[in-house]
């Protein structure tokens, strides 16, 4: 016989099948005895009341590999309507020890750093491999989205010979007896790119080496980069990033079981988000809440967060673009505002009050490169490579970059970016 | 007027289309005037006999940026059998200098080391933008074909804390002041991953601290990783890998452009792929070629060089599994051969005739590990979080690994697995 999954159940009632899976959970009441099957997709309940079957559970823990063979019987009391009858069991490998962390509760109970560090075990949890499922998910829907508007994957190196980004918060690889660095970003080499392919995207690991210990701080995380060529200005880019945010909380939500275990609540994503240009949102913050920040030249977490409320309130909305920052806090390939270049074509997209993404137009003429690095006091030499495809014809462009952790973290109102890291990175952890 | 991709025009015969992109190649050969436009996708010859147009293009380098209008015309003759007519050009941004490399000839003529340095616009190069193509769609046909076998895609991390891997060939981070490492793969961490999604898989950079220049080895390459659980043994994951290899290869085909320009000859994938049992392997060598390496624990590259010949004579095969490598020589998570522990679960698979895949059936239980480990005189202590899965239930699992970067040079011919890297890193290489 077959082997089934148990998400493929419902689809048996009336019929003998067979699974296998980890002893989620036995419940041995006297009369009345269940036990779930967990495999890699869902779990499953068999009511057991055979003698022999109880006699080859004696004794066995949960977490055990086990063989379940039965009827699926229809049952609207059991979890998924369905449940199975006549069940015999056979142990595949018995365990005898408590895993170090409750991973059959509904609830997670232990504390955060239990968790994190029974990540190995801890992530057999029903409701922490559901945040894993989303991501997976997501990341389809990323790559789904892009693809059908022509955009190819590249895989960009990410040990680099100069520290490019400004140089902070970069990590040291020792490169056969050179120094060389950890890339912090794919944002030069996917520039390059748009030379070859027009549209390109990556998903891939970035690093930052983070002092601080943050809530939203990974000393790695998996970012989505997109960029294409051939844009009138931002607003190109801002309405291809719309349909991809769409296309990825679409994804999501075509798993309504991951996101009912995870407690999410998915937001719709208008066919136009809202926009507020930076000092617009200034003035706002004035205005509403008396706080004067006229002349910084970012926003704080505190201001990203009221600008995110007052776009639920006003717009009903939970996705708000920020556009027009300062061009002096943008990265020195940030394209100014032709109409006023102490502004730029940078923009950030807040979710739920939290930047989530950042992206904008780019520089695309060599001069511009040269220009905008003098006046930032910056040698173009560790360029040269990037400076060079400006020199033989590229086209306006921009692009954006996601950090998926945090997509995850307030998509599913988690307490901690961790929680969404499969084996999370930070100052202080390299395990496992 | 809607742009449109020159990939698109042969759909427009009759009417007039408006195109973006580089200008690839200007012929002014007086009477008879031709240009070609490259955009992201492909290229489209458009037919200039327009004074004004001819005028505008006076003076302006290849890799300009242009718009480009007119009719489209069926014309046998030209490529696609497609051409434009009635041309208007618009430079959109000029180009006056040459290309470090030249990109607008059918063959590559600079020598392979003036590529790899000039590759940011050396990419851009039909030909070698090409591999590119083909190693996104064959990781994109790696991905659809596991996920619709129900495996989930994890992204695991990329500094370790232990140099798990015996040590060997590791690259050294500076993380917040204490050593770390550079995962040489995933293997470990995909292994715990089958104890939450018993299907798992991975598409990822790993680093490998390669003190050899080979024409077959990478400082850092993409690994493509697929593991799962509930096998019977190593024969499940050569039959999962064979229809994953299908797919992939399937996918290659699907973009026949492409492949023509890389001038690939695509191989077929037969259901099921010969196997030879390593013994038997040493045997054949010894019978067709008088080469005695009976009692050698591995094969050397001339050994699977003359293997594939063989498949290939023998069975008409470009592919070759050889089973039941000697337990010394595999790593220690290797399951033994149940009948004769001196040989593994463990197997490659060859691709005309150099090591494409490393697989196998892996331990699954705990007392296992701790007796592999120290028969080897390896210490458990940096395997803890690893050797705790293996005491809460593991099913028989196993899984595979292969470099995109080895099956493009491999599928395509490339004389240097380099050429399908898309910014190699090596001994020497750091940039671009």
């Amino acid at each position: 016989m077959e082997r089934i999954r148990t998400t493929e159940a419902a689809g048996y009632v009336g019929q003998e099948v067979r699974l296998q899976g980890w002893l989620h959970q036995f419940r041995a009441l006297g009369k009345v005895n269940f036990l779930i099957v967990r495999d890699g997709w869902g779990t499953f309940q068999a009511f057991v009341d055979d003698e022999a079957t109880l006699a080859t559970m004696h004794g066995v823990g949960v977490e055990s590999i086990i063989e379940v063979r039965g009827r699926v019987i229809a049952e609207p009391q059991a979890p998924g309507g369905v449940e199975l009858h006549e069940t015999r069991v056979a142990i595949m490998e018995a365990v005898h020890e408590l895993p170090p962390v409750e991973i059959n509760k509904r609830e997670m109970r232990a504390a955060l750093d239990t968790y994190l560090e029974q990540a190995a075990v801890g992530l057999r949890h029903p409701k922490r491999r559901a945040i894993l499922r989303i991501e997976a998910a997501m990341i389809a829907g990323f790559r789904d989205h892009l693809g059908a508007q022509g955009f190819t994957e590249i895989h960009t190196p990410k040990i680099l010979g100069a520290a490019t980004e400004g140089g902070a918060n970069v990590f040291t690889v020792d490169y056969f007896g050179r120094p060389a660095f950890l890339s912090q970003s794919p944002q030069l080499y996917k520039q390059m790119a748009v030379g070859f392919f027009e549209r390109v995207f990556e998903v891939g690991p970035v690093f930052r080496a983070e002092p601080h210990a943050t809530t939203r701080h990974l000393a790695s995380y998996v970012s989505l980069d997109a960029e294409f060529g051939f844009i009138e200005d931002h607003r190109t880019v801002m309405a291809m990033l719309t349909g991809m945010i769409a296309a990825m909380v679409e994804a999501a939500r075509a798993l309504p079981d991951a996101l009912a275990l995870a407690g999410a609540a998915v937001p719709d994503v208008p066919a136009t988000i809202p926009a507020i240009a930076f000092p617009d949102a200034q003035e706002l913050l004035l205005a509403r809440h008396g706080l004067d920040c006229r002349g910084e030249p970012d926003l704080a977490p505190e201001h990203e967060r009221l600008l995110g409320a007052w776009a639920r309130e006003e717009h009903g909305a939970d996705f708000l673009f920020v556009t027009g920052y300062p061009l002096a806090k943008r990265p020195f390939y940030t394209h100014p505002d032709p109409a006023d270049p102490r502004y730029s074509n940078g923009f950030d997209l807040l979710f739920r009050g939290l930047e989530l993404v950042t992206g904008g137009q780019r520089l695309h003429r060599h001069a511009d490169y040269l220009a905008a690095l003098e006046s930032r006091g910056m040698s173009p030499e560790p360029f040269a490579d990037y400076l060079k495809v400006f020199r033989y014809g590229m086209p306006k462009h921009g692009g954006f970059a996601i950090g998926i952790e945090r997509f995850l973290m307030q998509l599913l109102g988690l307490p901690n970016v961790r929680l969404a890291a499969i084996f999370p990175r930070d100052l202080n952890r390299l395990a496992p």
